[in-house]
């Protein structure tokens, strides 16, 4: 066991995007877990654009993150040492472990899911953690897919965006994905399968939003905001569902950003627009994950992941993020 | 009977605020029923602000409004003459009769309501016409009052806000209305029983709103947009619905408005943001109108109508209506 445990810590909220000076790196002495605790090894650690808003304390469901905190992200590790009497040494396990080698827990503070060991652990925290359930439930629960909808996601080639498509192809959608670079559009339309794909660098995306959804767009999942969801929400169909699931376009802005303009469109179509917060469904997330490893073994589900090499990475690894470097699921690979 | 029937035509598109001179007065033959036809004389003539898209044709959901076409509008009136098996003569009914004196229908085109005699007229078009029906299912709904909720409702004066704001307190909502004069809030407030309101005008809104929904929103019944829909956005309550019904504040504009720009509170308050179309609940209709004339009869629900007296009056009506002259319905009793 190594003698200290790496950490990143908040230095500093960003102004506009993300700074590697924005964290600190440090050293402290691994913890020792009280009794009732675990002690975690950190394997990987997530990338995702929420963890913007928290660096500022943007989103206030969760707790706040001050100056000198260890920088929160998900993380999937081992138990390397249990005084928990319900949780064993090896077993494989994900939650808030933070920017760091070794995280405590009791199970509840801060939460921990397990996994059987034969999970492969990058999976743990892609397509069966918080971000395939985010795509899970918000497409089940506020999409509420039906055969023969057309379905738009953007942020497609992201983390959620390229599960919530996939899925929405197996309700029997036809799925439009908007991703940010060719090979991302390929990627879509090659191995995911999407119906069609736009890459909102290069295409018109109004333009190919009107060849590809002649008939209106009945679910929009939108990752992104800005002049992508005002486009969306230009050509909504009938009773259209848009499940606001991320605004990555916006969270590195300074000042105040402009709403979706075509908002008044929800009455025109009667339609919907709905937001939500995975962790609300956190009591049927291991319905979710029985129901997602049933796809991937059939062959019907796939992630893919950009696993970045190396601890010291990390702050480099979230401003990648932000410039759009990773099909589907990012992460850390602890070193 | 009249030897004429007179009509206000659509004169030109409006640009910005709707002007006298986009209409056109226009006196044609009073028209013959054909077999299964009606004609029908207009007692009361709704001014809507709905109508002022329908002059332009920005709603896409009713058929287009061609210029030198009759004004559209809603009506109550008379049979005077049936050639209909089943519409006697001396039924009352309402319907998209226009801006005329008599209007043509076979019952189903335009649609005709029938009503009992012993209904007041202005009842018929107010509380249990499109207005009433639309506070109605939008707020039971889409607004899905719980009791304790805490409701926002801004037009609160007017003819859907009004009945809206009582038909939430009925549910056992506490209710805050906003409106455009301090003699509309006393009326919300004294004559309707709201739990407070807000004049815009003079008021604060947003550190009224602090006061008044210090448990945040949990429905915001939407009539007006602009940025009263972004304060409101601001305070909702987790699991909020906001109730798209109107946008007033928008309808007179000229050029592309900015939209609300806290839209992504919807996200943190896992809340919903819904826009809906009263034509769609037609078939229900019958079965609202039961329930407020119940909710009528034991003095719950009340209707003030704005009545203005004289066909000549219907284009200022309308510009009035958008002038904020109005507390509850606006309709031109024809003479």
């Amino acid at each position: 066991m190594a003698e200290v445990n790496r950490q990143f810590l908040l230095a500093a909220r960003p102004q506009g995007m993300v700074k590697e000076s924005d964290f600190q790196y440090h050293e402290a002495p691994v913890p020792e877990p009280d009794d009732g605790q675990v002690l975690i090894r950190t394997r990987y650690i997530s990338l995702d654009p929420s963890m913007r808003g928290q660096m500022e304390n943007r989103a206030d469901y969760v707790a706040p993150l001050e100056i000198g905190d260890v920088m929160r992200a998900g993380a999937v590790g081992e138990v390397v040492r249990s005084r928990h009497p319900g949780i064993a040494e090896g077993t494989l396990v994900t939650g808030a472990l933070g920017m760091q080698d070794y995280a405590l827990s009791d199970g509840r503070q801060p939460p921990l899911r397990r996994f059987p060991a034969d999970v492969d652990p990058t999976q743990a925290l892609g397509v069966l953690g918080n971000t395939g359930m985010t795509a899970y439930f918000g497409l089940l629960e506020l999409g509420r897919p039906r055969f023969g909808d057309t379905m738009v996601v953007s942020g497609a080639a992201g983390a959620t965006g390229s599960i919530a498509g996939q899925i929405a192809r197996i309700h029997g959608c036809r799925v439009i994905g908007i991703a940010g670079s060719a090979e991302k559009c390929r990627w879509l339309t090659d191995e995911l399968r999407f119906d069609a794909a736009i890459d909102y660098r290069s295409d018109d995306v109004g333009a190919a939003l009107d060849t590809h959804c002649p008939d209106g767009i009945d679910i929009y999942f939108d990752n992104v905001g800005g002049d992508i969801l005002d486009l969306c929400l230009e050509r909504i169909a009938t009773s259209a569902r848009v499940v606001v699931c991320g605004g990555i376009s916006r969270y590195n802005a300074t000042g105040p950003l402009p709403g979706p303009k075509n908002y008044f469109n929800l009455v025109f179509r009667r339609a919907r627009m709905e937001g939500f917060i995975v962790l609300d469904y956190a009591p049927r997330f291991d319905e979710a994950t029985r129901q997602m490893r049933a796809w991937i073994e059939a062959g019907r589900l796939t992630q893919q992941a950009t696993v970045v090499d190396g601890f010291a990475e990390l702050p480099r690894a979230l401003i990648r993020l932000f410039e759009g470097f990773n099909t589907g699921k990012l992460m850390v690979r602890n070193d």
